[in-house]
């Protein structure tokens, strides 16, 4: 599926809006959805002038991470294309991840005299007293053999580790015991290639054990998911576009950039975001225009703040990006997070798209999940949507005379 | 995608029943199905409440038998694993098949002097008069070098035969002819390791037709679908499911227990099968509830007789079923058999499920093929069923991060 759309993409100068509404869908309570319960007369007013459709993240039934769900809406096989936990982590703290680069999710935790780990979390120590402990660390090690060592701090008790430097692997066991009263793990390889990497990461344990020996908490460190950032080809070079990201979460815009996209400097409002958009709108083809909010008033289990969110985003938003005139205008999810399940969902997602060539049903169709799952482009697998959106651009080649 | 949900189906204690309606689905007669025309007020209640689909039993277009079609319900692929003809044979006649045993269909026969088969049904002959031959065999034949040998009764002409012993093969030949007239083919190996098996095949034969040499019709015997009972890995290993099956009919507890099914005492009669669910209901997380009435009133090609029956399963088990509680209630078939056929047929098949989580269309909506068709869960195929189930069961971890 991939290599024939590759085959078939060539440039011209129309240009593709990506909107996506993170955790759009949801499940009814009373009889409605967050979305058919919000009052959205633009949304609605777009929806009977669009093609409607409904999308599986990855497979129905199966309920995605960020990560998946975001590679899939780039083109991508999510199952295929693994980004690993390390991975995520690092672009989730806005970390600039090269190729190479061996990513892990780390822990300040406590250890016992027996060396048994007391408290995987430090008492969950707060981000003001992590932080400071996460430089310290990163000045005294920079360098393990002929590795770059990157120490970055996150929230609390998490931080993130890189190991930069040739020929490394992330073949290699966790440290974590992943239960409290047991010793850390031993890092170890998985095959022979990766005994080097195995090496380093336990020589920094070692390290920061002895850097953090005198600390009341946070003595120890637990290294979880190492991963290695795999090779993508860009969306340039698969779907000849020239894209851009407007995201207000690290993470996203973490994704973005492993696919090749350029990353605009978009504030962290929807505002900031709309003004990115507008003052670039002339430099790219596809602009990927990402909003965090709604999947926050999900994961909180709050249907009304979902709502108000649905409704604000429909008089702020809308609109405005209409005025934009993008030859493809496509707005969507990557999940759903329906609140009545307070975080992801298998539930696949409404799906608009609008464009010249669209096929609107019209009438007083509203954009709900039982209105897309109405609507003419059925329910496909998000990884598809590149090619109906480069479709639509007309930016597709006929396949065969 | 079977590896995907594996490597996310984790161990909770919601409950699944799984409710399949053998041969549902049919085809209009004066403008309307069997479902269509229909009294149920319930089950139109319930669909009314539900989230609707069709399901593809194996692949659009394509008429499956039993052994397929349960085989796709249950979450496995129809195509890659097959049941062959020998092993449901075996399992509908209620014979307990072990790995290794090689399982044949039998046809007592009529052979004539010059070694030339008359009548490859030995005309037919009543069940009364060949299942004492049958059972004259296996008090004979008890054992071929060392190979036990298991002769099993069938209906008419027909029996079961198996092989069981070490290192037995399927790849081998039929000795039936397929055409009276023509002599009975020797027994040949695909491959080298099948040589034992075939000889001792041969065996079998060559000492049916001596005990067997003075009867006037069944003088002989052809062997069919010689078949190995496949490896399969169960629903608990692959869905953490602890599954149980409720079912009149042997064959259908035969392959419930292929794919590790605890088979429950359920009788032989609705009435019977409800009470053993009713009675068993907290010591499973999932249930396979198979009535197999509709298929044979499909089968005989009785429009009015599946209308009644879908009417009085309607009345009689719909609410009761409903009244148990499960978390995740699915209603569906293994295939349609639509009586203006008179077998089975790839009609795709009304699919219902019930949960906290599903989308309802709400309204007029009724159970028949035409309304499920416009239902939000699509048209899909039969192997993605488990996945949705466990999905509505909050039995799949999030798939990355």
């Amino acid at each position: 599926m991939g290599d024939l759309v590759e085959s078939l993409a060539f440039k011209n100068n129309r240009q593709i809006l990506l909107v996506v509404l993170d955790g759009l869908g949801g499940v009814p309570r009373n009889g409605k959805t967050e979305l058919e319960s919000s009052w959205m007369p633009n949304l609605n007013r777009l929806a009977a002038n669009s093609s409607l459709g409904l999308m599986h993240p990855v497979e129905p039934g199966v309920t995605p991470g960020s990560g998946p769900a975001h590679i899939a809406l780039f083109g991508y096989d999510p199952v295929e294309l693994r980004v690993g936990r390390g991975v995520l982590e690092a672009l989730g703290i806005g970390f600039d991840v090269r190729p190479g680069d061996v990513c892990f999710r780390a822990n300040l935790a406590t250890i016992d005299s027996a060396g048994r780990v007391r408290d995987r979390r430090a008492a969950r120590i707060p981000t003001a007293q992590s932080a400071p402990l996460c430089e310290r660390l990163q000045a005294k090690i920079r360098r393990i053999e002929d590795v770059e060592v990157i120490v970055r701090p996150g929230i609390e008790h998490r931080f993130v580790v890189v190991l930069r430097g040739p020929g490394l692997s992330d073949a290699i066991c966790e440290s974590d015991p992943l239960h409290d009263g047991e010793p850390p793990l031993e890092v170890k390889p998985a095959d022979i290639d990766a005994t080097r990497t195995a090496r380093i990461a336990n020589e920094f344990i070692r390290r920061c054990g002895e850097e953090l020996a005198a600390e009341p908490q946070a003595n120890y460190v637990l290294l979880r998911g190492p991963a290695l950032l795999p090779h993508i080809p860009s969306m340039a070079e698969r779907f000849r576009l020239n894209p851009a990201c407007i995201a207000a979460y690290p993470m996203y815009r973490g994704l973005a950039k492993l696919v090749g996209m350029r990353i605009l400097d978009a504030g962290d409002t929807w505002e900031t975001e709309l003004a990115a958009l507008q003052r670039h709108r002339d430099e790219h083809d596809f602009f990927f225009f990402h909003i965090k909010d709604l999947d926050k008033a999900g994961e909180n289990g709050d249907f009304e703040r979902k709502q108000e969110l649905l409704e604000q985003l429909d008089e702020e938003l809308v609109t405005r990006l209409e005025a934009l005139k993008f030859d493809v205008l496509c707005i969507t999810g990557d999940h759903s997070t329906p609140a009545l399940l307070g975080g992801h969902s298998w539930h696949p997602v409404p799906l608009l798209i609008h464009s010249s060539y669209c096929w609107p049903q019209g009438g007083a169709l509203e954009f709900g999940e039982r209105a897309c799952g109405r609507g003419i482009l059925g329910t496909r697998r998000s990884r598809e949507l590149m090619t109906l959106l480069l479709a639509h651009g007309l930016k597709l080649k006929k396949f065969g005379a």
